[in-house]
């Protein structure tokens, strides 16, 4: 069999790879996951920078193009496999598909700062052996529960973000929010919410984010 | 004549409101300019966070959408508009248009966080009578240097982020940037690097920028 053509570069637990990695398996796209080593700082190699200038993972190489930011390359993979795998992840038709661009910014620019503090310094932190900064936890927390009290909002008169289909806006909050329920206390910043607790065992559950989490515990 | 159909809700001073502002411009798109008062908090009232449910500017509406997120909006008026105005914004083949969202995310989530802050602190906070954060500028400014390095590398091997042409990438880098060009004592984190000194020439006297500067300084 011949090696997929697509690879992406960096471990599942990043939460950066992890959104690719779910955007693969959702779009049944094969792919190859190539190891980064980040203890030993492989991100900041010469020849890993050439790819990702910032040192960051995930890097990803298709056929003909070398890309980095998660985001970039959850959009890249919908668009350019519309109708394989899971369908609409991208939208359907114009009004669709800003409305989903509209909820992924929400996640990248609301939802993504406070929760990845969060997840950084209750979950990564500890397992590093590193100091919680409690004044910084406590900010983020409140800031984290404005932005879930818009989405309980939404996720009230709205099955998932964008509208009645499971799209790249919900599919860009499973990384965090796993680590948040699964690994920390603050779980109930999202289960004491109707609707979003709702939402989270809806897209939780899916098979390819079940796949994901299983190779973060592998 | 009848009023546009495309609404936008802010003031120009606003990062977030100019970056739309400038992108329909670049389109010549006609629009509505509506006036929220933000320091009588009408951006919290019941019926502009109906529009934008975090309660910030801008808004935006056409037709037959509403849309917060300033970049979503940009990239809706790109994909509705592909041959009006300044074409290419968003590109015209897939590989083009991936690297544009690569650099749009890089701008959103890597020099967005520290310009946004030091935009503030520098620039609004004395104009507010605010008091300045000195560690957090001294922070943010470490953090604008790393990406400007990256940006500085890219930019002598390419004219625009992007490719060869000016697209939504370099746009969104517009609103920030002349603040803290022109407003502030950090002109030279700019200017001092060759590459991105000659970028920031060419992208800050395209006539739809200066339109909407002149619009900031009415
Ligand atoms: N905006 C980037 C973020 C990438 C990122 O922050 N990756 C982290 C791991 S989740 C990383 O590589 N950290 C190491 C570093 O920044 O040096 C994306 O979405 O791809
Ligand atoms: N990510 C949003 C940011 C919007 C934003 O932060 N707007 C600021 C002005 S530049 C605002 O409304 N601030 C008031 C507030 O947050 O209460 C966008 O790009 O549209």
């Amino acid at each position: 069999m011949a090696t997929p053509p697509v690879k992406v570069y960096g471990p599942p637990l990043s939460t950066a790879v992890s959104r690719v990695l779910v955007c693969l398996l959702e779009k049944d796209v094969p792919f190859q996951l190539v190891p980064v080593n980040m203890a030993k700082m492989e991100h900041k190699k010469p020849d890993y920078v050439k790819m990702q200038p910032f040192g960051q993972v995930p890097a990803f190489q298709d056929d003909d193009i070398t890309l980095f930011e998660s985001r970039a390359i959850c959009r890249y993979l919908a668009e350019k496999y519309p109708n394989k795998g899971t369908a609409g992840l991208f939208g359907t038709n114009p009004l669709v598909k800003a409305s989903i661009d509209q909820w992924l910014e929400a996640e990248s620019q609301s939802f993504n700062p406070p929760s990845s503090v969060l997840t950084f310094q209750l979950f990564f932190a500890p397992l590093m052996k590193l100091k919680q900064d409690e004044a910084l936890i406590k900010q983020n927390e409140a800031k984290l529960e404005k932005v879930l009290d818009v989405y309980e909002n939404r996720l009230g008169s709205s099955r998932y973000l964008a509208g009645d289909e499971f799209t790249l806006a919900d599919l860009s909050h499973l990384p965090n929010t796993q680590f948040l329920v699964e690994k920390t206390d603050k779980a109930e910043l999202f289960t004491s919410r109707k609707n979003v607790g709702r939402w989270w065992s809806e897209i939780s559950t899916r098979p390819a984010w079940k796949k994901v989490v299983e190779m973060q515990n592998a």
